[in-house]
């Protein structure tokens, strides 16, 4: 099975087109040590052929642009496409956005919880991908899935459980007491199988804490790509950036006693790799103190490219 | 007056995402002559500081990092932005889906006909832009309109004009006999007019047919980026892409007696450029005979990054 991160940053990207932080007018300046990402999103294949992607950015057209593998073949027909499916962790614009890259009558398949494929029917504009063409699959939780598209089985087998997280923003209610309207379901982590091989990894780019549950759920295993939104829960609000905290968001922070690198370090977990990186996040300066503490900590952060084999 | 053409390919880019046909494959391939494209979109400046974009393509995010002067302004507070305005000719995902890369709470305004705002308002998708920061203003037929946006005039006068096409692929009814449900301000065009100096261009990137209407509204004007999708009304067809013709789709031919060089040729317009040019389309190959019939017809071809002063 082979892994490529699309695009490791979050939702805006990096550097983000409104935004004169410290690390987007580094990035923006070309400075040395800010490499710019595109939105989250990882392709992966079983047979080096037939891909399957993990959330669809709104990068996605530029993402393909820049891997071949992931272009219409020019071996193949007139109209071929290596993206048999894409998968969606959740219904935020940077996770499904990227899907409108995708019309032009190209068959493939669209998996999601059914609160994001209610989403997509409840907005018209996705119905430029045809449903008779692009077929859109369910994922139950806890009932492993084969993935299919345009007629072909891709090899790899996808797991969906509920992780702590919230809606998406243009969907929240105004209601704190109810979490803004979130439920079972809004955010997921993946777990993702090679049929063939039997080797595994976990995406999980959106979750507000690493609860009991997900905690089993992850330990030992080999490879897991994690939120990276934030450093710490209040990055933004001290920036001058935005007065939202990481909870609010429903992001956990990667330092601090209830952080992500203190959760994962009683879990024996292989590879650690954080994603869906905030422009805000201090890791993104590979010079920046955080970063040596992060990677220090057992953690790769994660950059536009990146190529795993399992 | 600076314009900028931010993208010249029509819906899909240049090369598509999943296509294999002699253009999308030379340009994948990086073939002399085949200059990539991507989706449609102009921005232009009264001021050299406040920019409007004319339609928000898929690839904005890209368009944005790669136009410094659109980017987030290293001289400014630690949000910001140059674009005060999108003003949008249509519902199609290529005119609008790149508004989604503009949320976080950034102020600027929205113009569109009451047709393509309904759509806006339908999908809540759009609603990343808060209304109550991002305006939604109706450009109403033949009221010119001083465009402004957070709080800044940017000098520039819109006024939109219908024109013969068609409604938004996804919001098509099955009648052919009602032309799939299109009504009137579903095509737009648009006159834009530098308040200060009083120069002015127009913008029309999608149209059926010159009409006599438009004939008039044309005649002798300094400056026209026009529909340029196909180069023959068949030419999808009879590549084996697609089996729609232009007519079908809402888009007049370059070629032919009722195509654009023969329509706009009594006109006397002083420069005309063409722009949503589809992949399909021959005059994107740099050493075509098509390319050079249309150049020899007083016609450029539009392409990624070219400016025009007015």
């Amino acid at each position: 099975m082979l892994i490529r991160i699309l695009g490791a940053a979050a939702g805006g990207g990096f550097p983000q087109w409104n935004c004169n932080g410290r690390n987007s007018a580094a990035a923006r300046a070309g400075k040395p040590g800010f490499r710019p990402r595109t939105q989250c999103s990882l392709a992966v294949t079983a047979n080096e052929r037939d891909w399957v992607l993990f959330n669809a950015s709104p990068d996605l057209r530029q993402q393909i642009n820049e891997t071949p593998a992931l272009g219409a073949q020019a071996d193949g027909p007139l109209r071929n496409s290596p993206i048999k499916a894409v998968v969606v962790t959740g219904a935020d614009v940077d996770f499904i956005a990227g899907l409108l890259n995708l019309r032009e009558l190209q068959p493939f398949s669209i998996y999601g919880s059914a609160r994001v494929l209610e989403t997509l029917a409840a907005n018209s504009i996705f119905n430029v991908l045809d449903p008779s063409v692009v077929a859109r699959r369910t994922l139950a939780f806890g009932q492993p899935a084969s993935i299919e598209g345009a007629g072909c089985d891709t090899g790899l087998v996808v797991e969906a459980f509920p992780v702590p997280g919230k809606v998406a923003l243009y969907l929240e209610s105004t209601r704190a007491d109810d979490n803004y309207g979130s439920r079972e379901g809004d955010a997921i982590g993946l777990k993702v199988t090679d049929a063939a091989s039997g080797q595994h990894f976990f995406f999980v780019p959106g979750c507000a804490v690493v609860d009991a549950e997900l905690a089993d759920r992850l330990k030992g295993a080999p490879l897991v790509f994690f939120d990276g939104t934030l450093y710490t829960d209040d990055e933004m609000i001290r920036q001058g950036l935005m007065q939202k905290t990481g909870q609010r968001m429903g992001h956990i922070s990667i330092s601090g006693p209830e952080g992500s690198i203190a959760s994962f370090a009683p879990l024996g977990v292989k590879r650690k790799i954080y994603v869906h990186i905030n422009n805000s996040n201090p890791v993104l300066d590979d010079n920046s103190p955080e970063r040596q503490a992060t990677e220090a900590a057992g953690w790769e952060v994660g950059v536009d490219g990146m190529e795993i084999r399992l």
